[in-house]
């Protein structure tokens, strides 16, 4: 109820503050027999890391996985996974200046009010630090969803007005190649060098800008998803808006689609060598909430980081007129860094829903 | 997990199907003492019931629900509320042609992949006649809410390429009026106008167009949503994503949000007469996932109604390329109909919430 | 959380009041193309029905069961399962006397604290009545059940303080066909006898006695149960925790078990035909909270029905002493009709664990 | 799903093995602002810790609870609780020759077929070393319980064949204190004696022997507790039926509640000083599953351990006969320790549903 988990089957529950002793994670309903590489969680919370780039922030966290039980002689016992990530590099001084002001569009304000008390060190429980956790499980998710065939793909589609082109993403593992040789996680080199540009002119102006992310998972056995109120793409929905800074979800034909008529939009479909298909995909792989076998595709959108490095007015606990300057280390951009969140969120609903699948198999 | 019930302390389950004896809901958890308006139940589902208008299905239902418990003296007792709606104008007749063929865009094709058997009756489970259910719920989570003196209120702002422009919402009981006085249930008049013939010759021309809803939530105390997983927004998106023909949802800002700067997104606090503000609401009313007092606003996209009135080619039960005519009543546009079921999922959302926001004064 | 549902994939929310128009449930989660024997669901409902014998109450109730939906031409289909049983024999003015007024060792001073309303008629919600609708919903789960060869039989072993000896359960059809045939519901007929004329001499005195139920579940596989909260035996003790009345709960050696030694208690294991068994089952088929194969074995204690035909001192709302007088018709004891919703709680854990192990396989 | 986790509102999730690097407890939704007072958590872990006497198994560790996150100066912020306690004295070479054989009466064999691979050291996750992570989250119950005015006292009234006399109750603090005085946790010293140095006996034997703890819980408000399913009862039963050994629970007159009649079993309501009372409390303080502010009382069962210092016959992994030895250090009798344990879920439902309750006030 206080919403630290998710999932029903495949379950996790995060825990851990920016500047606490660690964060982490527990995965109950993992099952067992998993082989659990811990060389690709860590190359999964890399992605992730900060100080990646002169584009990210500059707190420099190892993120090193620490996993405390479940896996016994390098597999899945089917027992709860708890890893632990020790923070490293907490500067909280660096927050004394916060400790009784809200900061514009943070969540300081709120967690005061809801709970009479915050850790306000980096955002505490609010940071996105507690994304690698989620990272950590997404990546154990994958390995999962790996003996199944399924493949999840995200890379940045947009930032600010910049917007990639269409990529033909036939060869999901060719544009993982591409989106990792670039700073900006973008799968077309051309965008993303334009893209990486213009968040570094941003950064120097001590601003941030905002940005989209594509995803496409493929090769997802019909039957996926519940109907009613757990359709597949309404999960998908209620993961990415449970990500930092997210604002907006579209599946298939998303918004656009609800510009257009029955007649264009309408997925035909056909018997192509004894596997149904359809000639367009504005279903985005999932009819009446459960996947029909097509590539599931769906954006999100974020909004720009709130901490800017400019002076901005606001108000303090006592509810007095004050103002707030920009510091800390934070990142003018959250997307490029957010395309592993898009892809670990997107791997714990699958994995969820297989073994919701196959409870009935 | 098979995906029927919606909330965690004020919780619903609904059943039934599109030519079955009744569809129905039980609400479970909602709290003792509340006048239970009957009238008011039936004028909601009124709001969404076939017929209503030539731009709406022609299917005959007078939507009448019955109370079977919960409810006694006029009063709710804190037991289950259970109401079912008998199904009354089924032509199951008329579904004889789809018996065995899969209608493009519907769910006839993953239903029948994932249970090997379907109701195939006017779409059975999968018809978005489920959502009379939803909102009689709706209805009697919006009697909770009134005593804590939250309105909600939903509008058609954009079918197909007309947009509504931005409406004053600052009266909302005379936004309603203004809404329910046309067809297509959209704020502003002269685009309701302009909505309503559209649609019109759309529906002569066998088609079908998809559209948009705004949503506004007004008095929500601060401190609803729970951070991490159960954001607030994250839930309000599960909430609308599991509406039929939803494939977009943002708040706030939304998409629009992602192309902006920080400095022009940041909402800044200001005290004015004891109350916190901000001046401007990119945040929708929500930060960190948790209300700040503002109004929570959202959009919904909704892609245009599958079933239209022309021959298309699809593939029959056993694999077969063949051809489906249209046929069956529907609705050229579901938007009109879909702004109380998007009202009454919303007043489900807070109304959950605010139960779990109870549980901690 | 207000508590009407039980299971997490096969599961059931209940509804409805002793005195109201009906009582009812829904099903979600059953598993599709599973036949839906309605004459079997009515002879078990018929089994707890009242007014069987002399030695239950006289209140007169087909119990009829009526489907809503969720079943197709006699098949379920995957969508939740309603079901109603409409209120026949409902004498309200038989309660006028208790409106104001608690009766001992019932729940009408809880109900009325904790919800400041209660359905006084026939004790509203707390009634025994609703558990026809778990019968109805456990005949369901029993004809998932059969598919996999499990069976389920209890019989009552103890009324007051007579005792049934331990029978042989090798077969159980035939154990069923002996306990059938007396009123009890014990399966053995001469113990039988002696509790039948106990409990009628206990009647004609306008007293009630309380009663012990032993349950066997055979054939259930290997490794159901989680580890840890929600073992195999704690989920079947909170179900039978939850039928009105009872007040104890062992599996296996039981608190019998409580007194032995490990030498004595422990269950070997042998190899018998490539089949693994253990030469005792003090473990009551269940190890470490999962079933190892052995036959699991339970026993529940019922209080004795808190209604008697005589003046017993209470308090009225106001708090001023008063006397009641047993009126209305009840059962002087209750586990002749409590065997059947034993068998029914029984078979809704085992459905849903069934369905939990299955995800994993 | 996989079950382990406990509780809706003030939930926990416990992790880790016998002999891995750590066991530990998420504890999500415990209210903001609770003093956490690390030294009552760390005094009730060592009330559970190994090694505590003669008649206690003799692994050595510390049980030192190290909290992550979710308390920030002192107090609880709302956000997860993490608590990790390291294993220390981890002699995993002992449990070599188990390796591949199935323990009389553990949950080896269980879990290798559930699993297909287990953590055979200690018993791995079925080992009773989980509860530890249980007394740490219970005690932060605890301290939320405390300042409602909630006491928890469990004792050992059953030994074997040794059994305490009725105890008074009056003074909790006193019976603490008496308790804390001797090694076996009875609140009557005479019979403590003779049940330290019947277990000695047992255990110079190479015995283990069962036995049975009352517990009693005070100033419960009228009201806790959902009737139908998650009757106060129900809750507090699998909670006590998932602690490792237990076998049998009953509350209020439990088992020989069903011995008696009506008319003796009823208890009656009296208005004293303008606070409702029964005379007797057979219904152990709880009605129609609420609880009716009376103490609430409950029995609860536990088996002999089951690793004895004996050969006994078994099967391994290929299912043949084979001999096991007894080896480890274990406890020859469980209840003394179990204690705590008791108290901590007790504490754990009661916390869980005071939340509930409030979140309808």
């Amino acid at each position: 109820m206080a919403g630290n988990s998710f999932g029903d089957i495949f379950k996790i529950t995060t825990f851990g503050e920016s500047h606490g002793k660690a964060i982490g994670v527990i995965i109950d309903g993992c099952p067992s027999l998993i082989e659990i590489d811990e060389e690709f969680i860590q190359s999964e919370l890399d992605k992730r890391k900060p100080g990646q780039s002169k584009i990210t922030t500059q707190r420099k966290e190892s993120d090193t996985a620490q996993i405390l039980s479940g896996v016994f002689e390098g597999k899945s016992t089917g027992t709860p996974i708890a890893i632990i990530i020790p923070n490293e590099d907490q500067r909280s001084k660096d927050y004394s200046h916060i400790q009784d002001k809200f900061r514009p569009s943070h969540a300081d304000f709120t967690y005061q009010q809801k709970y009479g008390i915050r850790d306000y060190r980096g955002g505490g429980r609010s940071s996105a630090r507690e994304t690698a956790a989620r990272v950590a499980a997404g990546a154990i998710a994958k390995l999962f969803l790996k003996k199944h065939g399924i493949e999840i793909f995200a890379h940045v589609s947009g930032v600010g007005h910049i917007e990639a082109p269409n990529i033909d993403s036939a060869d999901l593992n060719a544009l993982l190649q591409i989106r990792e040789d670039n700073i900006v996680r973008c799968a077309d080199p051309a965008t993303a060098n334009e893209m990486a540009e213009f968040i570094d002119g941003i950064r120097k102006n001590g601003d941030t800008v905002g940005g989209r992310i594509s995803t496409v998972i493929r090769n997802v056995p019909v039957g996926l998803g519940e109907p009613v109120f757990d359709k597949l793409h309404a999960d998908l929905a209620k993961a990415m808006m449970s990500i930092n800074a997210v604002h907006g979800f579209e599946y298939g034909s998303g918004f656009e689609g609800s510009f257009m008529k029955g007649s264009e939009h309408n997925d035909i479909f056909v018997n192509e060598n004894s596997k149904v298909k359809t000639l367009t995909n504005f279903s985005g792989g999932i009819q009446g909430g459960i996947s029909n076998g097509m590539d599931i595709t769906f954006k999100t959108a974020f909004k720009p980081v709130a901490t800017i490095m400019r002076d901005q007015a606001t108000i303090n606990e006592e509810g007095q007129d004050t103002t707030i300057s920009g510091k800390g280390r934070h990142d003018p951009c959250v997307v490029p860094r957010a395309v592993i969140i898009v892809e670990a969120m997107a791997a714990l609903v699958i994995a969820d829903h297989l073994l919701k699948f196959n409870a009935y198999k």
